[in-house]
């Protein structure tokens, strides 16, 4: 089994980790690709993983897991990734995202008339590509499932798992990952975080949007 | 803040990642480091990623996390590994780690009269090391805090940024990272899992170590 989990400079680790964490241990092969094979930096700038190849060089894999982070908006009008994605979803038995990874997905015409999710700040984003945005944390429609925010992809996997290789394989991973997870606090969704910080956030990330864009003089 | 993970060839990537992507909100600057820098693979051979710096160039970290991995039996008994653990401890604000990493924080003696954990398979090896094993998912006492395996990390990391940078810091990193868990199984515990389960993966364990050792001709 050829499972592939695309990256690109400025992605989120752990939308890509979590995944591979729990997919390695089905049974098959996990590849990071990328453009060119090489280091390919996070979002952070605090750490680097290595791509062993290209896109080119996983054009029919089994499974695909795209993660998301902050240079997935450039990404969406790329056609060299929009084409592999398209590519690769013709042959695949699943396409999956994590986080802002649902985004190229929808920007490759993937989720046209499907319900979908991906990070909380960018759910609105999915209805521009055609789909209907749910908040729910892993989103299974036909064979592409969506996963919410970064920490999602776990679940997601699991969820995968076990469609790939049963449910008593896909408990043996959670058993094997202890994936019984205790939150500190109960905060992790929109749903049930305090509106002040939902908010706060909100305010954060759009002025350092504007930042941006006023960087970049558009 | 210097936020110091190191790594080392064998380690469990999830392990490393979870508090990284929780650690790398917090304002500080998280570094992976190995006995030397360039790509550590980690225990499936499926992933590389790369230590900036040495060991030597971390001597003096406020936060040390040490990730688990099948390596980590070896390096129990590596004094560079040993002598570096205790030398940064010494001046660390916190010494943690996640999953089978805690036996490496017990080898080098900094668990002696503590509470502490580890993954589930490997609870009772923190005996020889002086410690009293729990069952609990995080640990904190004193300045050490010990995580169960592999997904607790980010458990771990999340009651740590509440130490580092307060309650409301840490809950905008768990919606940040939607963090609202919502594992398909309720199995990723020893307590909540089929004790067939848990026994079968005992038994598949053993047997691995005993064919390693069988080869190893020890």
């Amino acid at each position: 089994m050829d499972i592939v989990i695309p990256i690109f400079d400025d992605f989120t680790a752990l939308d890509a980790i979590g995944p591979y964490e729990v997919l390695s241990r089905v049974g098959g092969r996990v590849r990071f690709v990328a453009r060119e094979p090489g280091p390919i930096r996070t979002d952070n700038g605090m750490l680097s993983v290595i791509a062993e190849a290209s896109l080119d060089d996983a054009r029919s894999p089994d499974v695909v897991v795209v993660p998301g982070g902050v240079a997935v908006r450039a990404l969406t009008s790329d056609p060299v990734w929009l084409d592999w994605l398209r590519d690769v979803h013709a042959t695949s038995t699943w396409t999956t995202s994590v986080c802002t990874g649902s985004l190229l997905l929808g920007a490759a015409g993937l989720l046209e008339g499907l319900r979908a999710t991906s990070h909380w700040l960018e759910l609105e984003t999915l209805r521009g590509y055609g789909a209907e945005p749910t908040g729910e944390r892993v989103v299974e429609q036909g064979k592409v499932i969506t996963a919410a925010g970064v920490s999602a992809g776990i679940d997601m996997a699991l969820t995968l798992a076990a469609r790939l290789i049963g449910e008593d394989g896909a408990k043996a991973i959670q058993l094997g990952i202890e994936y019984d997870p205790q939150p500190p606090f109960d905060c992790g969704s929109v749903e049930k975080a305090d509106p002040k910080l939902v908010e706060a956030i909100r305010r954060a990330v759009s002025a350092r949007e504007a930042a941006s864009r006023e960087r970049a003089g558009v």
